[in-house]
């Protein structure tokens, strides 16, 4: 048995810290209708009881109102955090008061605190795992493979973490089912769209105390985050363009009225640059060399490859920190190319960001309520490996939302069933 | 052999009729890039040389520039009308004039003449058939089996024919390869959100002689033409409401920002009802009793059974053709419901329709034509039955257009490759 | 006395003609809402009972509204066209009808029976006019001075009448009060903003078959229809470019997000150009030089010489009609340029053309009716000379608007409306 | 002579305060391309050699920029803060230390080291002042008439310091001439609608971690403040409500597609409140007793009396920090309402608010630069009150900032000129 303490036997003043949490918590309980309407539905059916929920995930506020939301559908939690540096202590207090929950996670630990926290995590036995880029997994199938025949299942929600997963999938080493929540329309279009967009730009503009309005925002890639942060520089009546690789993604843009050129070209002319491609070395040496005086670089796609932050290091006669979340390269000629947040993803790492707003958690976190119920019902029903979230799931939870919002909606008549079978089906 | 005449034979002035089709056909070139750069390619290196096309396709000046295109690239190419009522009759002529090509299309002819028509064209013995509404395919199936041994494939435009073609398909009967041309992103891209939106919003304005700023503009089904609607309607400065019966669909509607509300709702408060669900009985004898004095119905979405005109015949105290194009039906408590071009697709239907936007119809005839050529380079690798069209020819219309536009955008660099791949394919 | 027949003593068919134009006059009644309503405040208070006002506007569907607004209100009314062409017969012969109107309106006449058909009108001692270019009042100043004392007052509806109007108060010509119709918030917003912009797309659209998506279209000038034409042309997807002379107008437009540069630029980009300036030689022989093949050049400013045609039909080498209402003009090197209206107001002079929205016009013609009750309620407070439109008068036809759309909104308290003074007008 | 310390004779570590002032004014300068246009001109031409300017402002890196600008082109300048709270040390630190610059303004004074302040700036004996607010003209007219005489004017930037003024000017006791730079089109156009609705949307996003996608966000008052908001908050997908009083305002909304309804009506459905009215108790009991659970309620106008904060807090029951800048009033029926930074200016008075952007005050503090220049340049021009800033500087503010954004325009030709001078001018 692990001897590693949970958060509330290692915290001075316990008390204030889960007041502090609570409150963080409960400001986004505010805003999540749909873990409330979820919540609900789990304290009446109890899903949960006689499950084990084993989790790696970030510990702030709006985590953990997933945490405690399959906490309150009857299972027993153990919880840590899924990086260091994310976890909010008091958030992790307030946790760890509930009666279902045991919550190992606190901020800035060691790598040997870390793997203490998840070991002690895996001591309830899980009959469920939660993830948040797969370290519950991997340090089950690595050191404690006799638990896995007891476990139902798992879910993913990073892209990351599902990707590590599809690997370990191919060489037939996941034994388990586990859902790839990352993937589902339900992320991709709200998440991505709206969320990407609408924080990235917010941070930006919080961190500089600059506006869009008449600037060129050069878009690089115009996948779906790339079209929300378009869309969205756009309402704020920038002057958006877009840089592609891909041919009818270029041409999208162009078509939706976006000025469309390669980086070059759009270098010269550009304010403010956000990559959101996914890919590395979208910005480089021979971009830098053209750009004007005083351009914001920022980066809301993956890593931190996208711009070349080494070359442009490298080009530099001087390098300061020109405000808070905002690093100014200065060329020979005199130019500032001002870097955000060093290149990492903007709306999570600048010194205020937030993340994605709460409304868009709501949604993620309500699929994976969803996939752990869909575990306990019909776990049997998958085999070991990686899945996809069940398309009626995904439309459960946009159900959910618009009851939720007062939105109401048409059904199909039998009649209008039927004659879209027969048309679609062929008769 | 069929006896049936050409145009040029059944015409009495066909020289007006040729300048009059031939300067039609000279508009729409004017605006179809990726048909004119296609010309080039095909002129030089005469791709069509030893084939025979049949074609059966609405004969006006956009379809022509495609049938032309055919025959330039060496085809020699026999067509005739797939619906007596939208031949032009002066771009028939036009067309017969060129060397390579026989047009049989008459307007208004009777049943008998029209499959007269069919069998002319077949007679060239086709090793390639383009179809809209698959009525060529069919023929030869039926009638003409002994000639499919020597045919390449076929392409097929519309929704319609490809459905046939796939219940075709599955009974087997399908003896040589069709490329399903309506199913690609280009045309679903860009036909659907833009072509369908710009061209019935136009339609319905300058039938009605009136505006859309600050009326509530409701569509029906948010698919993407409700899209493209919705987004041209909102850019107009009208209120868009849409009704949906997907969750998620209704979902986006509502993040985009648009009201969501069931039909029965909007009936009461809509200045404009456009319905593009694809479905029937959306707007009912339910609604219409809810609806204000002087609302417009038009439809944007496949069929006419989308607004249920029988109820609303039978509810009618007064039925009068209130302005060309615009039928009024007046309720007993004085109210008049406008429905446009008969429930019929407003864009086509109505008195002044032109269809498509010609930019548009250039994309989808691109890709037609890039299909075209496939089949002669490697219609041997395509069995039998529906096929998609091959990524890579959707890919390449989208480069041909950018180019004719002038549109530069960029290309991944071997390590950007390489890191995508070594991403999405895992370690 | 005036020997000059009436409309419906010169028309064959008159039956047949005045179920025409009432079939016409009641479409755009549907949408008209202010005149609605006035028209049952005017019947049951006839203001204007013992008035006589003669009238000379263009005797289409719309005016025909007001027309038969001020008949119904009480006043007898004389009319004829203000222009030959613009007369719609059978409108013409429905006004006749009315037991309170004489309509002496007919279109195509020539000189002579214009001027008859104006002196006609006058026969009626007119104690009111209502003038769309000042005609009436011109006629009667020159050759009916005497009936000046019983004329309580005009109403104009144009700019050039405007204009001409104050020219002549100017040199103290203008014996009577006449209302500046024209220069009315009510009237620049809407008329201006939405009834241009809407309109003018529209009729482009449906005149060459081409979208908007993704095309460059340059608006010259950014006053009130530039505006409008740029915002409506932006929401159909098009990358609007805006040219301007006044430097605060050319900023706005940039930090409205819109590429602001000279016409001598924007000539070799753009798709589509639209003059919205009120000046001459906007668009000259250094642009005509420089732009792309298949351009469409259109005017909905004012008069037909924003664009330069003699120079552009100097420098072709071939001009023939393109297709209805699009003159090809061909260059040496083959670029086709394309004029759309022969450069003349494209809403209007269009084969196709509709005018402004009728929504549009209710505004307009709203505004005129309460000047004319003004005239007859409060006529002896105002001088002779040309007079602003009483600013509550302007707010009455708003409110009015709002209430017949079912539109309610706020109003000041004491406390607020006390704030307010004491704010503005200082301690 | 005053014994009041400049700002360096005040700190313990001056250098670091230097240093730390000079790199947030350095910021802010990279972004303020026409106080930099400016600086150009003013150093080479030292139009201000001779003056002596006394200042009080509000203190930090913006402005900081405009006084440096004067004391670049020749003046010798004397300063102090405008509000005790809004001093960055540091900022004044380094204006210290420019050789034509005394600052005395320090963050936290009390009543008596302000005005000891104001009375040390007036040593200088100004020959000129600006103003935020006034305080400098009232001190010189209250305690320092026998300054008047050498003074040749004044510039004041707020609307409230110009309220004052005028007031003043009614009375006959303001005995120079003063520029009103409050109300230029400069300002109005740019600083209303772009600087308050990006920078407000932000504020909230940034202090909530909330979206606006889909949500309902209710404007109270369409001036130009509201427009902006409006317009911003719709270009983040959110579903925008509008309230007004003035019924063209309420129509203008209307038309641009908004939804326009009573406060009472607007309670019941907003998510988000936004009030720009510049009135007072815009919402109040009635509307509190009818939102919904987690509404914000927010304020963008003028002062914090738009939202009715007593009789918010008399309903509550409970009344809590639920966020860093958000109280959270609790009813007694379990809603929740958050009142962001206490119902004062959202944007200046959050605890993340950086104020209006950089670009923003670039433009209004070029117009105080122009008129300062004026002053010097034609002062004797001007009586004694207040004064328009004329159009010409305005105008030629417009013209600094596009040219140093790259933006060209075009020029009247005489042609045109003589054609706009008949046009509007009469024959």
């Amino acid at each position: 048995m692990s001897q590693y303490p949970p958060i509330s036997e290692q915290l001075d003043d316990i008390e204030a810290a889960r007041d502090e949490g609570r409150r963080k918590m409960d400001w986004a309980r505010q805003h999540m209708p749909i873990l409330n309407a979820l919540r609900e539905e789990f304290e009446r059916d109890q899903p949960f009881a006689d499950q084990r929920i084993g989790m790696a995930m970030h510990v702030e506020a709006k985590t953990a109102n997933l945490v405690e939301l399959l906490a309150d559908g009857g299972a027993e939690v153990a919880i840590t955090g899924c990086n260091p540096l994310s976890t909010h202590d008091d958030v992790s207090a307030a946790l760890d008061t509930h009666e279902n929950i045991t919550s190992y996670a606190k901020r800035g630990v060691g790598d040997e605190e870390y793997y203490d926290a998840i070991e002690a995590v895996i001591d309830i036995e899980p009959t469920i795992t939660v993830d948040d880029g797969m370290d519950m997994v991997a340090a089950i199938h690595e050191d404690h493979p006799e638990l896995i025949d007891s476990i139902v299942g798992g879910a993913e929600e990073t892209t990351t973490g599902v990707h590590r997963l599809r690997a370990m999938d191919d060489d037939d080493a996941l034994d388990y089912p586990v859902f790839a929540v990352n993937d589902t329309p339900m992320k991709r279009l709200f998440d991505n769209v709206h969320g990407t967009g609408e924080s990235s730009l917010a941070t930006i503009a919080m961190t500089t105390n600059l506006s869009y309005a008449g600037k060129n925002v050069v878009v690089a890639g115009y996948g779906d985050c790339g079209r929300g942060v378009a869309k969205k520089a756009s309402g704020q009546n920038a002057d958006v363009i877009v840089t592609e690789v891909e041919p009818r993604r270029a041409l999208e843009a162009h078509m939706e009225g976006y000025d469309v050129m390669p980086m070059s070209e759009a270098a010269e002319v550009g304010d403010v640059f956000l990559t959101v491609t996914g890919n590395r070395d979208v910005i480089t040496a021979e971009h830098f060399e053209r750009m004007k005086d005083g351009v914001l670089l920022a980066n809301a796609g993956h890593f931190d490859i996208e711009v070349d932050l080494d070359a442009l290091s490298d080009m530099a006669v001087d390098q300061y920190e020109a405000r808070d979340g905002v690093e100014a390269y200065e060329m020979d000629d005199g130019r500032r190319l001002n870097v955000l947040a060093e290149g990492r993803l903007v709306n999570l790492a600048s010194p205020i960001a937030l993340g994605h707003p709460v409304e868009v958690m709501d949604q993620s976190f309500g699929v994976q309520a969803v996939c752990v119920r869909e575990l306990v019902e019909n776990g049997g029903a998958y085999d070991a490996g990686v899945h996809e979230v069940p398309d009626e799931l995904d439309r459960e939870v946009a159900e959910i939302k618009l009851a939720a919002e007062g939105v109401d909606y048409d059904s199909l008549t039998d009649a209008q069933t039927e004659y879209m079978g027969s048309w679609q089906h062929g008769t």
